[in-house]
């Protein structure tokens, strides 16, 4: 069974870290909620306000090596600052770009979280995010895809709140066994 | 400005309670979540594992009049234990009863949330639900509706994390200027 690591930073978008985290745990597949930042217990502030506990904290984790060995999948949300401060860190950007380049491991971006593409130097060519971070993403030599999902090799990224649940659902489709998946799709009751 | 009551409770869903927060937060329309349960310091235990911090504790309203002079819009998220434990609540059932007929006021229920239009005793006579409570609401007499989100006079509806972002929508929708609707609806970057 995969197991799936949920990045979330001080300013971590509420939406999108709510979306892959509900669908994961409907499906009984492990998720970390894994917190990057500075406050020991690991009460992490929302980007609009909410105060959550996060499972666990990077700092626990040794090396790259270490946690890729326990993770099969990397999920990170979009919220401005919590986008600057995962595409920021030496940890994450080490961590994404070695799933990235192993075989059966997926990486997961979505809304400014997309930074994180680049930050990482994936080299990867095709990808969205949210629509404010485009022209950047551009001039670094990206092209940008206006959908709201798009998969490129073990890369799947988003556009924004609005697009999280078929970013999650992405993300399932992709790792699940093809039962399990429509289990969980059909308990959501989408449109 | 209208002003929103998240309701929340030990058991909620953390989508359907991220969708509505995460909208009228962007509308820069207050919203606070209001906890209800016996937890002193209004930690919430959400449905799949997130715990977070409310922001009120509804035992801190002496009285229906003093909570529905505060609010102009409840909300009432699913997640199964949290939907008994609000629509069980009387104090709860008295303000959606009060708000209900109250002009200018509106409710909203979604997933098993809509629980709490059948013990408030609305008297509405259409309504949506996640399917798993439909025969309940049909039993006691309502006629329900198999569409995402229902708008009954001043009672918005909706069936499940699927359909919580159109659910929080269709509230701000209601409740706020064009303007300000089409800006946050804007950003959300929906599919």
């Amino acid at each position: 069974m995969v197991k799936v690591c949920l990045f979330v930073a001080d300013g971590s978008d509420e939406i999108e870290f709510s979306a892959p985290y509900g669908i994961f745990t409907r499906a009984n597949t492990p998720i970390d909620t894994v917190y990057v930042g500075d406050n020991k217990d690991r009460l992490v502030n929302m980007s609009r306000g909410i105060q959550l506990y996060a499972k666990r904290s990077l700092s626990e984790f040794q090396s790259t090596e270490e946690f890729v060995k326990e993770y099969d999948v990397a999920i990170i949300p979009g919220g401005w600052q919590g986008s600057l401060t995962l595409s920021g860190n030496k940890k994450v950007q080490e961590i994404v770009k070695e799933m990235y380049n192993k075989p059966g491991k997926w990486v997961a971006m979505i809304c400014a979280g997309s930074l994180t593409a680049k930050t990482s130097g994936l080299g990867v060519k095709t990808l969205t995010s949210h629509p404010c971070i485009t022209k950047d993403l551009q001039e670094a030599g990206y092209e940008w895809k206006n959908e709201s999902v798009v998969v490129t090799d073990n890369l799947i990224t988003s556009q924004g709140p609005g697009t999280a649940m078929l970013f999650a659902l992405k993300i399932a489709e992709q790792v699940l066994d093809k039962d399990t998946y429509q289990k969980v799709y059909d308990s959501l009751e989408m449109p």
